[in-house]
């Protein structure tokens, strides 16, 4: 029988876990809540019995490692999650040696968007190349960078911080210090708020989405500035990196038709790379599983940071 | 005795080679002027003189390979230089299959500003870390960016073209097709092209210096754009790299005192990564040798490249 790794999605509302052969087949998945206020025992707790779980039915044998993608930063080489808005309670958490200790089996973390970018690279739109970015566009907006076939880290595990990069030069503040974020031009939060501004009656983003569909102007306009931003955005990066493949992901990819078009023209007037290559912009495929894929190759990928992980125990 | 390499740096005004060995020690070096108006052929025959006037006085047994550094856009896998205003007559041209021909000797080619920063890594600014992007700001402004050790290309060698990143919403006009290029807002025709829209009685961007040093408030506000320019479009590489290490080259570091502190103002406001670490931003120190180091070490840095090269002969 195969091989098999255990990705283990934690977000600040869903936990979810699925073991994966090493072919990228989808053996088994649970999935529950994150219960953020129950505190950060029972939140491990949960992502230990997930596993457990998993590891009952597909055998304790074959289990190559577990990969876990977080939102926020994290401090690689330790194993630690250095700061997360979503899980304030873990953050200094040395949570990779905690997983270890309980499960007693190699653990790898890794931040969330990173691990999407790396899912579908493995399983999703991005299997055929070595080079991509993944924009994640939800309530916020994250980045994974995969270059030559690996997760670009950078210094600190810092790299990839994508919803920060400046496109609007005096553009709406962000928590960050920065104003003119793409996080606050291209989320859903950022699309509801610019509605809001407008006095439209709406009560989520799918609500404006839905007006633009129906023709109404101030929708479709808040939509064009998205589609901007993400142009802005998105030449810059074809710009720097020169990559063959730029995704996105994220439950903003729903409004799709109301932004690309907008955002295509932009990025063909802002990168002489794109309007002269064929560098290709797309969906992401994997979408809310990009983060299991992504977790779950963990192992096979980096089966060295998984030994020392276990050496240093 | 040690092996040696000659980098050769050809600009649109001057054409230079040095002899270096291994250990990065200058051993002898040659300069002169390209002859744009005497065309393509003037020009590899004297790029070709350069390197056989070396060869002749270092010697033929110990020579490695020749690497050269050229303005525009670079096919590397072919040896071709796809597109280059600086060098029109060049275009398309199979320059180093025709100089490997002359020549007998393995050559490799890199654009002149990936082999800035390649040289600032091996001897320069960056000789103690892995991971740097360099910012030249000249005439126009260029890029590289050096990721564990080696340049980095992406998809069809146009990775790193910093100068067209956009750093101003609706900013000046480029020739590129876009609009607010860090390049219009940062480079030393664009302090020019201000003072002039200011009325400023200067001729060259090095006057705009000289009336800011002493105190004019328009030449003043016109570095501290600059500054703006820079610091945008700094905290976007941070936070999308997360390097170590950032270098500033070309003329325009003659007048760091006076674009540098809104600069930093800047960058640490729009980079969450960058004021919370020790992430360095710096003048380049090698300047304009950087390329010629950066070309010389090109065979040293890719030595199956080389074989490739020669193999296809």
């Amino acid at each position: 029988m195969l091989d098999y790794s255990i990705g283990v999605d934690l977000g600040g509302t869903n936990l979810r876990a699925a073991a994966i052969d090493r072919n990228g087949l989808l053996i088994d998945k649970v999935s529950g809540n994150t219960h953020l206020s129950a505190g950060r025992e029972a939140i491990v707790s949960d992502i230990a019995s997930s596993i457990e779980k998993l590891r009952g039915q597909c055998g304790r044998e074959t289990l190559t490692g577990i990969g876990v993608a977080v939102p926020g930063f994290i401090r690689i080489e330790e194993g630690v999650i250095a700061n997360s808005s979503n899980l304030v309670c873990l953050e200094g958490f040395p949570i990779r040696d905690e997983l270890e200790g309980r499960i007693g089996a190699p653990v790898l973390i890794e931040n969330d968007a990173n691990a999407a970018a790396l899912g579908e690279k493995w399983k999703g739109a991005g299997h055929n190349v070595d080079d991509l970015v993944l924009l994640t566009l939800g309530t916020g907006v994250g980045g994974g960078i995969i270059s030559e076939g690996r997760i670009l880290h950078g210094y600190l595990g810092m790299a990839g911080e994508l919803g920060h990069i400046t496109v609007v030069t005096n553009g709406n503040p962000c928590g960050c210090g920065n104003c003119g974020c793409l996080e606050k031009h291209a989320s859903a939060t950022a699309v509801l708020g610019m509605a809001r501004m407008l006095g439209l009656p709406v009560e989520t983003a799918k609500d404006v989405f839905d007006l633009a569909q129906q023709g109404n102007e101030r929708a479709k306009a808040i939509f064009d500035s998205v589609g901007e931003a993400l142009g802005v955005a998105i030449a810059m990066l074809v710009n720097s990196f020169n990559f063959p493949l730029y995704l996105i992901s994220g439950g903003m990819v729903a409004a799709w038709d109301a932004f690309s078009p907008r955002m295509f023209t932009e990025l063909r007037r802002r990168s002489f790379a794109f309007r002269t290559t064929n560098t290709r912009l797309e969906k992401a495929i994997l979408l809310s599983e990009a983060g299991l894929y992504g977790a779950a190759y963990l192992p096979y990928l980096d089966p060295v940071a998984l030994k020392a992980g276990v050496a240093q125990k």
